[in-house]
């Protein structure tokens, strides 16, 4: 149980913004006062925590507060988005110390694992934090995962993806320790640690990127499920009216709520006047951009595409809701921000009408507070949950 | 931390066939030795539990051997299907002493509560258990549920059932102790106590009743969700040609999967030559079996609506275990064994296909290990785990 005690203690010392005493840190965590002095030594000397100021308080020994070492260790958060690479340098206590991204070349795998390694590598140097204070890189890729072997299995708009070993391959360019994890789980854990909300927190993190995923949060903790595939939603139809699925049936989720699907839906309705030339990722990404920009700006015909959109989101969102039964609902990923004004105007009503608890309770439906680094951040906070976090479940670090 | 240590034991020692003894107890909880000694004590005091052969084991102390009491506690479980009502009476070990079930009555919820009521005390008094020893009455219902009021909202095929305050009328008519549970997640709760897998057991239950709903088990647990009422299924769509739903899509579970719309394909289908002249759940309940045995005895319309059904329902199965991604999939409810035969010959592989994990695990699909009785039986589990369970959520006996 050391181990988990220790992680007990340093998660109170993170989350508390004044810092701690020992005596509170014993009324926090119920460890016996013997057991938070033996952590918090073994943590001082570690170089984790310091004290900070005495507090007299009555009569008796004065209290120390014990304080977090932000900058005593660090973690490399990357999100591989088939537009765009992200990667953030955090300190122990989640906050980003520095933030780079680059578009993602459409190249052979390997290569891309060459350019992520050298824009880790120049994300470090540039930070000026010595190398053997980072913990780990935590590696946001889009599902369904094999993390036994440490591969994305057949990533949408990468070609060429099928079973790349990327975890080895990334440990192996950057002689760091990697943890793998699905883009909408780490943004998941990214809202949980910059949202800090009650421990029995619950949501459904609705991820908007090149493909749709869901993620669970439930009693404060990402839900990874058995394979770490928690939230595969491409395939639920929402639309029996809309475009043929690879899967046969018409209107699921990967072909009626993904930016590409929208964008193609807007150009069945006449949104724009030139034809489209390509379905790369980044021309797509512009098309969706103007899109959106149309619809703000007044373009009914494109505000009817964003609103069909949204109304196709809710039946997602309200089937993950009446199944799941939590808190709130939570939506971002690197499309999100494009899409919010419409989703937050429209999905609350459309929700409430489909919602299986509508006679008990209105479902809060809210924005990432993270913003378009949700993957990334949240990567690298999975990292410092294995170094911080009282989650024996999670400890996939053994370097 | 005392009463949830006590728990902790208490359930060691249920889960142990054994027996164990404090030293084993002290290891397989992590707690001390003193702390085992006080709390076996208490333990013993209380009547729980009961000291039995001594083991020589070497030199030393000899080692006794400390087993449940299973008949010190009881607890009722009542399902409340439409149809049928279900009683058990189950001893401390999760054992069913004595059973019963009746027609539903269709009648006005009051006279129900007053049937209900009166079976309860039949079971009891047959029993000849003393009173003192029932710890409480566990309720499986339809939902949704609103667990703060203690009431069913509109529970399909209970005509006149709205908002009916159904624990509260229970708890008056027998002064008993009453926990009200959705009958889906009751049922997976008496999978859980009956099957006793791993600590890490995730499953989702995928129930058959009057209604079609699912409950989840994660690392051991039935997740209850924010209002306990997880795993509202009936709108999600599975079949967009099939017929139109109250919702306005057309397909949904609630209009594809239900053993009264299984019935009506059948009848469209040609399968009864007989018009059917009432849609009250007795009728439904009959032509359902009448359907059922058509087509294990080579009606080939008859086995065509099953196959359909299966179909439908493998789409279920499929948005089900790709979103939570779990273990394993358990079908059970009032309606499940007409149907297994069927359901497991046909969906393992149309799962397989839909499945986002195809490539990592093939997904094992079982029959409940309890049968027709699992939603009595896992009402009944629900109050015994206030008695027992280290579960501090579900402390909801407060009498």
């Amino acid at each position: 149980m050391g181990d988990f005690n220790q992680s007990v203690i340093l998660e109170a010392i993170r989350q508390s913004a004044e810092g701690l005493s020992r005596i509170e840190l014993a009324a926090a965590t119920g460890l016996s006062a013997q057991t938070v002095t033996n952590i918090t030594r073994r943590l001082l000397d570690g170089g984790y925590i310091r004290e900070a100021e005495r507090t007299i308080n009555g009569p008796g020994k004065p209290r120390v507060t014990l304080r977090l070492i932000a900058d005593s260790r660090f973690a490399v958060g990357v999100h591989l988005d088939p537009t765009l690479m992200t990667f953030v340098l955090l300190d122990l206590s989640g906050a980003v110390v520095r933030r780079t991204s680059v578009r993602t070349p459409t190249v052979a795998p390997e290569q891309i694992v060459e350019a992520m390694a050298s824009s880790v590598e120049s994300l470090i140097s540039g930070s000026g934090v010595t190398r053997e204070r980072i913990a780990g890189i935590g590696l946001a890729a889009p599902g369904p995962l094999d993390p036994k072997l440490g591969t994305v299995i057949d990533p949408p708009k990468l070609l060429g993806w099928h079973r790349v070993p990327l975890r080895g391959a990334l440990e192996e360019a950057t002689g760091l320790p990697v943890v793998l994890e699905k883009d909408t789980t780490a943004a998941a854990v990214g809202e949980l640690w910059t949202r800090q909300e009650s421990a029995d927190d619950s949501f459904v993190f609705v991820y908007i990127g090149t493909g749709i995923g869901a993620s669970l949060v439930r009693y404060g903790e990402a839900v990874k499920g058995s394979t770490r595939n928690v939230g595969e939603v491409g395939h639920i139809i929402v639309n029996p009216d809309g475009p043929v699925c690879s899967c046969g049936y018409r209107g699921c989720v990967e072909v009626v709520c993904t930016p590409q699907a929208i964008v193609e839906s807007a150009e069945r309705l006449g949104v724009f006047t030139e034809a489209q030339e390509d379905t790369d990722a980044a021309t797509i990404d512009a098309r969706f951009t103007e899109l959106c920009e149309r619809a703000a700006a007044g373009d009914a015909l494109a505000a009817s595409a964003l609103q069909q959109a949204a109304a196709d989101m809710s039946v997602l969102v309200a089937v993950l809701t009446n199944i799941l039964d939590v808190d709130r609902v939570v939506f971002g990923g690197p499309f999100w921000s494009r899409l919010s004004d419409v989703y937050l105007r429209e999905i609350p009503d459309l929700l409430d009408r489909a919602s299986a608890t509508r006679a008990v309770r209105t479902l809060p439906v809210h924005g990432t507070v993270v913003g378009d680094d949700v993957g990334a951040v949240g990567a690298g906070c999975a990292v410092l949950d294995v170094v911080l976090s009282p989650r024996a479940s999670d400890l996939l670090l053994e370097g």
